[in-house]
């Protein structure tokens, strides 16, 4: 930073991942994990609110192009391949996720503990994507 | 969520972007956005602070790869092609960032108030992924 640089941004607002099948996602997101649903554009995004953040899911096969309908002008973005997302847990819900998660088709990978003990799972989302919930200690101190 | 889903987790407590350059992401998330750096892997990834969020920035041909020095079964994962996340900021600082970011050699593509009149600016880091600073009411109420 220089001088007359401004404050560092103090929050990641939205985070995004990519779905090829955003029905799936949104079964996914809304249904198996909870999420409220803030914004549906079929074919293009599903947003979802996970606390103070926007979850954005978007089809890349829309999102890297500019929508001839677009009233705003908001550049192009998309990947492919799997991406990654880590949301907040404790141990008792990570628990109680690694059964819910199964039952529902998304089997846990990964599942143990860091040097500073903090606990992480992993799965996958529908399109592949690898998502993970930690305790918050796990960047404490 | 059936009766018996854990509570949906509550925060984003890690987002994601894949750049090939680390070095070159690092000097724009830490020397131009003011981020501190957590973490530093050269060749694989460096993890920057922004508030309660971890922003994991990854080379993706090292992170979809298993990495044979690996001491925990993270999965891997791994994206190409731009990816986006938004930055919270106010209206005054978004008006010294949009100055900053020109004198640092990444204008602003875009610059405009959405129907809730909450301000949006858009850039681009030195891999490509869109960027975007958003005032937090754009997702209140």
């Amino acid at each position: 930073m220089t001088d007359d640089s401004p404050p560092p941004p103090a929050a990641v607002l939205e985070a995004t991942l990519y779905c090829q099948d955003l029905a799936a996602a949104e079964a996914f997101y809304a249904g198996v994990l909870g999420f409220d649903v803030v914004i549906r554009k079929p074919g293009r995004h599903v947003f979802f609110r996970v606390g103070a953040t926007i979850l954005l899911v978007f089809d890349p096969r829309a999102s890297v192009q500019i929508s001839p309908e677009a009233m705003f002008p908001v550049p192009p973005h998309g990947a492919e391949g799997p991406g990654h997302l880590c949301l907040a847990a404790t141990d008792d819900e990570m628990t109680a996720w690694v059964a819910r998660l199964a039952e529902a088709g998304h089997p846990v990978e990964s599942d143990f503990r860091w040097p500073n003990g903090a606990r992480s799972i992993y799965f996958r989302d529908p399109s592949g994507n690898s998502l993970e919930m930690a305790e918050r200690r796990l960047w404490e101190g």
